[in-house]
């Protein structure tokens, strides 16, 4: 079988994780990157990526190219799926695609007509525990979906820098638990009530941002689900997810460093999840990968869409009007609603 | 130590464990006990007590007694109360006091004026898991406290019968909740948002009642807590709490009918919750008793009291409201509103 | 029904314990005591008991009684139950009958002979978790059995004047590990190998004794049983087993203080297992109890009859001789076996 | 630095994993493969090895090589070794060397006599469960050690034509327990009890091997070890430790496939552990490799090495004439110990 040709735009922290995944599959080739950082550059080239350039449109045209992993800062993201979109490459893109509704809806509409394959790369779906407790779900295991419950906390807060640009706590952390609250039951959000408070470090508030929420989700069946975030769990990556239904209820743990068992006349002790997302979605980043190249060699439906992506950031963007307003929001409010940034 | 001598209204499933735990402390005496039906009254009798009679007055009137236990039906708490207190007689009472609140501050109003030591019955307060976790909260081992979840599932819901008169799930449910949110952290509750659905049982929805809810509270300082809530878990009585802070996580699980672990080629399997409050609160009904005892006897502060049904339940009257207008309500909105009782 | 009379005999801890639960049943009265201590005697007194003695043959002579509870010290169980026997007296015995395996076989005679119902107080046959892994076990959830694992730790050692008298470790609490690995199966033990040493305190070697032992023990069928001994885990009573058989593995694990876990930056902290033996089988001493009055109510098998004390104490004399010899032992040879009291 | 150039010979399954994780090191090379398969020359032709032969001399000369990994069939290890040792190659070989205990003494004479580093694969040594218990009792959290326990469990047997081959169940499959037995707790072994049973298939008594046991380890200070062996445990592939001491006891537990819990009317469900040792020590392969190549970089001591080896064996040996025997045997005993092969 021809071999798919990857070009990679972006070699920061999860560029690299996907240059070294796409290494290690015999199906592929990685044959050019990019990025604007001598050191992103020497990285590439050190693991034999044959055309490294510092701009996307070098890298396009330096050679030949199947497929476009975009993982470069997020206001590139929308130009660089058109750019490559027009040359008729199948792009993976970071999420998210755009902060803009307006932006994304037209970069997916180019997407369309171009017929390329992108993917969102939405990676707690690929983790075993989020698909086994999907699984179990879409099998009847719990019988028919009452409640879905969240628990997403972070390690530690980015610096103010990031959170200025990424959209707030709802855009940048969030998201990925509006797509899991979809992904896991397989239903449309269709009200959001979103409640917040700056309660890990004040200059998140002074930047207009808050670090703590819980969102209550209504979906179009009436059906319910809980999101609660922190910007700093102290004991590390938090990551746990219950769907509760009509004949019973499954839920998933944290992935913790070992199973050890401490006894003593002090307590009883045992090890703390894994530190962040890189430890804990490893093995998502590879099978997130190597699910889109299955279904670009097999035709079949990628596993996030552009679609996906719309509909976490309408989530979001409910989520923020929630908050600013105090009040449920439908998700239908947010067609209209234009200039949401962030929360002051 | 003069031994203080203990009437109890009302026999029913409550009233019975009531009267057993009574009968094995060493420090008091059952000398009464009243209830319409003779199955109760000849209960009582077989167990010793020697003053039984069908009305409340005529308990009262039959013999010396120090302290009345109420656990006859909701609708005569309040008059119960008041008769017991114009006589002096401290007074333990099932919750809800009532389920109106001008009546409930009425008779708290009565109560403070007389001086008796009036006890309302939230078991939970005294289960060893909710008391360790608020335990570890007030020492400090979470630091700040951020959010609070509440998980309250019962295995069935109980007859339409029953709902109609309770004031519906917000009221003879999640007021157990309602009272944990504000004993395990201490603090007072501002604002509610509850959603609701009707997932289990079409008659209950009939009778203008939910069956499952998801209940966002904010504290006075902006902390929040999640309660969720179904009247059916196919799995027995699922009863957890969490409390995230500043420096980490406590939670306490649901306890198990045994530990037992079995594995083979289908799966790992493990026992299920205990199936009800009967078996899982049986210790938390007797150290209710005895803490109340003790009060009584060291002239301490009852550890729930007036104030704690009264709050309880003003939270869920604005849960009732704010499910009903679909909008956060304040709990000082609650003081001018009259005649909530049920959804619909 | 009749009630059945019961009398007890010695009021140390355990004659105390089953007094109250005896006090609870509806179904008997305890119409006699026994102890030679006035502490005892006036705890009796005041719990209502109406004859109470300072000695057994007085007791026997107060009053009429259809059960005797022998919970006197190990040198006068032998002879109560005799005398007892003679009088028709329906006997529950604390273990062990006797330490002499002549002096027990001549009991069990003589108790044969009269037609009364022996109970010996094997405890733990009684627990939830060992009752639990045996109804999974003899339902055929693991297929067939291979080995048993028990694990089995005290939280402190006893005064070295207790272990002087009480046989040593294998005949005061490895006894009890013997009796579970017989019953938890149903098979009988045909050989035993038995290493030890002396870890914890020399005190204990000093009068002949060990503190820490393994034992493997061979049922008839040719299968096996290991059992881990130490007069003291730092961290409270460890009380676990193991079945692991052709189609799987059931295990109980220890009984915690409560559920909580407490997560920090610090690590995972859980609750230790109870205390000892009387919070550990606190439930298990009522339905031993409970259990035994319905075998003489219904004409049934007592749940644990004078042959299990007995070969529970040829597996802990052939322990002490393999341990001696350091040699695997057949229980056949100890049927010549007279005089092993301790180790030295 | 330079990279160290690797050789392979033997690509069966375990070759086949040393060659993709040397694959994926920064700083060694692979330069070489033979094995007399073609299937096994072209996976490694596939994978880049530039000389791939189908003998072990052809290999050693085809090109500049600094250390050879030795991955084919058991009875061609000590004459591998030997070849390379006298060539100056480095040697990661694994286990066992060789059954017989004289060979194994030659073998490792000529390895000390020419210098080079030679690890044998015990590959447990490095999975992150038992690391860290090894580190939590070499930091004293459990104070003095008294006691380890292993529980070893093979999800199915292997093939009878495998096991006449391979020594046997001590020699084959305990050995990795005993090395840990001495890992664990940096301890020597001095007497050995072993006691086993054909329960699995009849078709392993014929041949002269048993199937499941039970094994006591005596250190050289009196404290003691408990193994326990199955070929098949229909659950997966058992791999717990544990270990008590004079301040605690701390345990690893099984690998599961992921953390869901299921909880419905009919019980609670997870998942069972992985399937077997190439899930389980998937990441142990890799620490093992990156392990010895730092210690050869650094000139450190290798993390198991010849005589880890030979200890082990020797447990093994003693094992079996133990378990001949039914008597416990003292280590020193296998120094003139000839010719044990097999148990029959």
């Amino acid at each position: 079988m021809k071999k798919l040709k990857f070009a990679l735009a972006g070699l920061g922290r999860i560029g690299k994780i996907h240059l070294d995944n796409l290494l290690q599959m015999n199906n592929v080739r990685v044959v050019a990157a990019m990025d604007p950082f001598e050191e992103s550059q020497v990285y590439a080239k050190d693991k034999g990526v044959a055309n490294v350039t510092s701009t996307f449109e070098d890298m396009l045209a330096s050679t030949d190219i199947d497929v476009v992993v975009i993982c470069s800062p997020t206001d590139t993201h929308a130009d660089y799926v058109e750019i490559a979109a027009k040359k008729g490459k199948h792009v993976f893109c970071e999420k998210p695609l755009d902060l803009s509704l307006e932006r994304v809806v037209e970069v997916l509409d180019l997407v369309e007509d171009t017929g390329i394959k992108l993917m969102i790369g939405f990676n707690r779906r690929f983790d075993k525990e989020f698909k086994k407790v999907k699984a179990l779900v879409s099998q009847g295991a719990i019988g028919e979906h009452h409640l879905v419950k969240i628990t997403s906390r972070d390690p530690g807060a980015p610096p103010v820098s990031y959170i200025e640009k990424s959209g707030g706590l709802f855009l940048d952390m969030t998201i990925h638990d509006f797509d899991i609250a979809r992904f896991i039951v397989d239903k449309e959000v269709e009200e959001v009530y979103a409640k917040g408070a700056v309660l890990v470090d004040s200059v998140i508030g002074d930047v207009g941002d808050i670090d703590t929420a819980v969102i209550t989700l209504t979906y179009t069946d009436g059906t319910m689900a809980i999101i609660d975030n922190s910007r700093e769990a102290a004991y590390g990556y938090d990551q746990r997810v219950e769907v509760f239904g009509s004949k019973g209820m499954v839920k998933a743990e944290n992935n913790l460093h070992d199973s050890h068992q401490l006894f003593t006349s002090q307590g009883s002790q045992r090890s703390l999840p894994l530190y962040f997302f890189l430890e804990r979605y490893a093995e998502a980043y590879k099978t997130e990968m190597s699910d889109y190249i299955q279904s670009l060699e097999n035709g079949t439906p990628v596993p996030a869409n552009g679609n996906d992506g719309l509909q976490s950031l309408k989530i979001g963007l409910a989520s923020i009007m929630s908050l600013q307003e105090n009040r449920p929001v439908k998700l239908e409010e947010i067609n209209q609603f234009q200039s949401i940034k962030m929360l002051k």
